[in-house]
């Protein structure tokens, strides 16, 4: 064969990935709502009834919000990422393709909590899914930083270290969750919601935000 | 930490925000008809009982179509937002994951009323998540114009008012949809349909659509 | 107010509709798979039972692929009459989220005609979905260039009189199909897969993807 | 009728059919979770229970990964595709199209092997529809360079030929597993799995992402 040249002339561009993951994003995101199913009563159902039903399926919605929230992070994070990694390589692509993987068993999980919410191990189940995806972002990080393979060189280490920091708080908080939900499962629900502040609001890990060299414009 | 400049140095780029809001429009939409269940007969079914239970179907079918037109205004609306909205930042951010969440609920409140078409209950509660919608559209128009946070410093303020107005009459007309309900939910379906010609029909709010500065080409 | 400048000021891109299309359009396609479900049988099912539940899945499939051919051949129609189409207003935005609102119900009719295919009220309820998009789609091309609105004034006029008996073409086809079902189920869908054969074959509706003035390049 | 040009001056952009792609992958991405169904036991289920469901699940589980891993092969094959093909024409649209109708078949096939993985016809009809992807994928290779109708003419026949080959690689590794699936269907599926090592290793046909000409850059 004639073809001899190295492997890296193939350049595989970080905005498809991006493109790839904000459409498997945004369907996660929308199939969360098959997780609430239109409750079935019989025929005559009067407002009484289906109030009651429908104010029955807290845990569904607050299984629904949660994992909504935990996605909306998950897709800032996503990008975050790709505004420090500036190339693609065999192995990143892949590692994304796993990451969404695991995004895409979030419906599951979700419907299986809003299911059996008062049964210990679905939370442990959804707990583990979005262990699973804190996990991976940080094997994504790490490859991308490692040596600086696919970032800037100038990236700094304070930083590097940082974002890690920031990306394996998400997992801790979850091991804590699956936990307590020995204890009660929505306490783990609410602590599997309350824990995105952390990423949500600008005094928790902002810094996550910044970029490393105060050249950059 | 040497990363110490401030968090506006990541730039947020609306079209990001833009983007994630097209997948969820689409697909929104588009699960909508999962609402509309496939009649189930008897295997010996003849073209009468089948016509019969196609036209049984017509309160699903105007659900579905109820909910697609209002999801066109509200998409339309958004859009026209980031005409004027010209930065992102955190918090406008998650006002839209906030908006978009509530736009996932859409099919599940539209396949509640339209199995449970003769309960007031179901009305008020598709009703409840469409003023969701309007609401949280106004605390994005409110948050990115207020002290011009967001928008063009020169954006006149009559314009800002007068979208806003154009945004609270959905709600408004919404809350009348929602109790006319408990005297018959087609009527408050009707309602809930016919408040989109406001945003359709020239005539209506059309000022929405102009631009604010005369110099602007 | 002080916001007196006429309408068209909003410059309404045509991409952002196409967009919204494409979205719609790759997500239709694939939820007519939900159309085909996976045969419920006994446990102890052997390979010869499935075998005989795969085969008699037949009809479904066979709905599936036209109506993704179908589909196939409305998107691309769709992208051609952007070809011509240089601007948007109001009216057509609104024509399109009408059209998309029909495209949206696709996914119904094919699990209807699927599941009831021996019915000819099945069919006709089939072929009026698809009528619908001829129709609808005829009068978005006659929207546009109707005095040459939104096309190009150069727009040759036996042009755009070929595109829209192009269209019509198919809705014209329909109804044979859908009377041809009181005879022939198979044979209205074998019609209906078969009409696309004029949009898709370079010997039939081939000038439609002519441009009509020579000095374009 | 006037308009008497050729067809090719209608051009039709690669990009376009690239995001049609790009689009329907995520989305059948992102339905095959809908063939894990939630666990259907009584409502006083424990922990204890809901495990044994849980894990019973594994068959459904290993599916969804292979076909998700599937699927990421065959969207990175497409786009490299794209890398060589610099044009479009109509055949090459519906060859397209027809490499979306089959991918769009994968959640049903997966679902249909999760829920019969004992079952070798189930195993089979999986192998065929991602042979039938394999077979179509190397059509679509075939037409475009056939001639050099669609890419560069400065393309090399070896390279040509190898990337056939690296193609073909798949679809006769799916005879052996198809017919394996007589022996143990979880033996079929782990090749399945593992024939996406050829095409994600480097050390494999890593000489596809190869370009074929020395000059470019």
């Amino acid at each position: 064969m004639s073809t001899l040249k190295a492997e890296p002339d193939f350049v595989l561009h970080t905005h498809r990935i991006e493109a790839l993951a904000d459409g498997v994003f945004a369907i996660v995101m929308t199939l969360l709502v098959l997780g609430i199913d239109v409750p079935e009563l019989p025929r005559a159902t009067g407002s009484a009834e289906l109030t009651g039903a429908l104010l029955g399926l807290w845990p569904k919605l607050l299984c629904y919000v949660t994992s909504f929230v935990t996605l909306g992070v998950y897709w800032v994070a996503h990008h975050l990422h790709f505004y420090s990694i500036k190339r693609a390589d065999r192995v990143l692509l892949w590692i994304n393709i796993l990451f969404l993987m695991t995004i895409g068993l979030v419906p599951f999980s979700t419907a299986l909590l809003g299911e059996y919410y008062r049964v210990p191990v679905a939370a442990a189940a959804y707990g583990a899914n979005m262990m699973a995806l804190g996990l991976i972002l940080q094997l994504h990080w790490w490859y991308a930083t490692r040596g600086r393979r696919l970032v800037s060189p100038d990236l700094e280490e304070s930083f590097v270290r940082s974002v890690s920091h920031v990306i394996l708080l998400g997992p801790a908080v979850y091991v804590v969750a699956m936990l307590l939900g020995w204890v009660s499962t929505t306490l783990a629900l609410v602590l599997f919601l309350l824990v995105n502040l952390i990423y949500i609001l600008p005094g928790g890990a902002h810094f996550y935000l910044k970029s490393s060299t105060t050249g950059q414009p």
